[in-house]
């Protein structure tokens, strides 16, 4: 117990807990890398496909394997009858994450990895199904809808969009969720992944780390900051609303989210590329205040505080031009984070040892039970 | 990200990851306390309800609170319609656990713990309710039979072997679901209940603990060391017969569960007292075989390898004394260990910071995207 070696810093910060070599974050000179390439130089130039097969299998496809991979995918985005039968018991008014990690816990019952041998098919179920799961629920629970969760896109993103909406997303709403996707990937020892890693150091299935993993990342202090952030904006009129509204929340100490970084000091590398994403929608949507806003946020936080905007500020304007509901955001990056969790949990398997820390032990010396006629 | 101290030792052992008031595992003097009392202690002197509320509430129960407790427990011990026709939908040859996590996580849909005032009662509720879930899927999966999950048994143990047996049980079995019970409940930052407090540090919500947390016990280097006994012992018709197995085994180098821990080093205190449990049931169902047995690969293991039995083995022969099939063992372990998770969640809400680790990078260096068309 508590005789272990006491370190400063609660929630083990800075603390090392184990090995990786999926991404590096704040490391100098390069903010954010998944295997070894840059987030921007895979925005730039990948499909989020290519690079779910980089973190899960450790390279970049070539055509022919990207090919075979976005076919197996698209295989698998069918839901068994009776994962279909239980999404429709959850209420309209579940929180989302709820039910993907019902859902992801329930497929765990249907589909069962019953050895690790099947981590990658296991996983790529997962990443081919999350986004039949989150639809079909919401459309059945607030449309009353049962949608055919099959669809021939060829992207998780467009399937995603095209099940959401009931039609193909245009060309530029598949481009946006494919960055999206992208950015949102891996990102090293988080709390969520963490999760997953130490789930997988008892050696279980790979539903119960990526159940787990969901668990976490629905708390609001890692996932969540896209609405929190949508939930704001979405008040204001004008930029010059927005601004005295911000100054009142700062003068009032109030918390805003999608801003600064437990990691990062200067800039989040993932602003930059989805803000641009957020000026391309808003041109095309003709909007003349989300993005005027979100803007103005920007300036005035930097100036201010000198908090820059995090991966989640511009995805809530990204993401609500796309029609896509507020309390979808988290789902959305559940749906990608997925491939950075299952990266952790076979790279855990790989090199495992239980994760079992100790405690500095605060409580009571020995002390006798008392009858309980005498309490 | 990799900045952070490197440490010796994988799996964060012997560094510490947090503060608790709730137990000490092997300190000096003591072998297991809750806070402050003995195992042993509580074992020998109070009902496994009693030993909850300690753990949960702080202290042990005047008569008065005890009886209002186990009241409030009794009255929440009804399965929610939409969960039953979940369990209806979970094959029988689904893991237990995953039962078990999918139940959880179902459950945190339809009575989601919207507000950090509902920690207690959420977590009541599911110490009621876990006998009914398991039960429930069972009787349904195995015997198709839908049961009625309300019992008028005053304690949890005897309402579990009641729902699982279809009548209620003897003094005796009551008695040792009881000690069981208290023995499961609480052992500090053990895979399961780090990976709940993980969880509870991104503040998510207590469902979604719970739910992680059953996913790591699942893993077969935490839970399920008592069934893997049970497994063994089983094949084996008599005490030198079992000797005779276990030397083969031990010169294979196979591996034995149920003996040694991680912590303890000389002796498991909770072994002491399930052993005479199991001693007491053997001699009530005229037993010639298991116990026998069972203590024989006690002394064979002591003999050869100074390793002692831990509170997983003797657990073996008492449950399936009870008719309990060997699949449901890991099942009542989790039912008692609720206490100490949510215990542990609570512990962390009240003095939190997110749990975010540092990692070690040992991938690529920064490198360039080849073109799909030049891979």
């Amino acid at each position: 117990m508590a005789e272990g070696k006491v370190l400063s810093g609660a929630g083990l910060r800075g603390q090392v807990a184990g090995k990786t070599a999926l991404s590096t974050v704040g490391k100098s000179g390069a903010g954010l890398t998944y295997r070894g390439y840059d987030v921007q130089d895979l925005a730039e130039h990948c499909q989020f496909e290519e690079v779910a097969y980089l973190i899960l299998y450790g390279e970049l496809p070539t055509q022919a394997q990207l090919d075979a991979y976005k076919a197996k995918l698209k295989g698998l985005r069918s839901l068994p009858q009776a994962l279909k039968e239980v999404l429709e018991r959850i209420p309209a008014d579940a929180h989302p994450m709820d039910v993907m990690r019902t859902g992801c816990s329930m497929l765990g019952n249907l589909e069962t990895e019953t050895s690790f041998d099947q981590q990658h098919d296991a996983t790529d179920r997962l990443l081919a199904v999350f986004p039949s799961i989150i639809t079909y629920w919401y459309r059945f629970s607030h449309d009353g809808v049962r949608i055919d969760e099959n669809t021939d896109d060829d992207s998780i993103g467009a399937h995603f969009l095209h099940l959401l909406h009931g039609k193909k997303p245009n060309e530029l709403h598949e481009q946006v969720m494919n960055v999206s996707l992208i950015l949102y990937a891996e990102h090293e020892f988080n709390a969520s992944t963490f999760t997953a890693r130490v789930c997988a150091s008892t050696l279980s299935d790979m539903h119960s780390c990526i159940t787990g993993a969901i668990g976490s990342l629905r708390g609001p202090l890692h996932g969540g900051a896209n609405e929190a952030a949508m939930d704001m904006i979405e008040n204001w009129k004008s930029a010059d609303e927005a601004e005295r509204e911000m100054m009142g929340m700062l003068e009032r100490k109030e918390k805003i989210m999608g801003f600064g970084h437990a990691i990062y000091k200067d800039s989040d590398p993932r602003n930059a590329i989805i803000k641009i994403w957020s000026e391309k929608l808003a041109n095309d949507v003709g909007d003349t205040v989300l993005y005027p806003v979100s803007v103005r946020c920007e300036e005035v936080m930097w100036r201010e505080k000198k908090l820059f905007c995090n991966a989640d500020f511009f995805h809530a304007s990204a993401y609500h031009f796309m029609g896509i509901a507020t309390k979808l955001f988290t789902p959305i990056f559940m749906m990608s984070r997925l491939t950075g969790w299952a990266a952790h949990v076979m790279e855990q398997r790989a090199d495992n040892r239980i994760i079992r820390p100790s405690a500095e032990y605060t409580g009571y010396d020995l002390r006798k039970v008392v009858p309980i006629a005498e309490r």
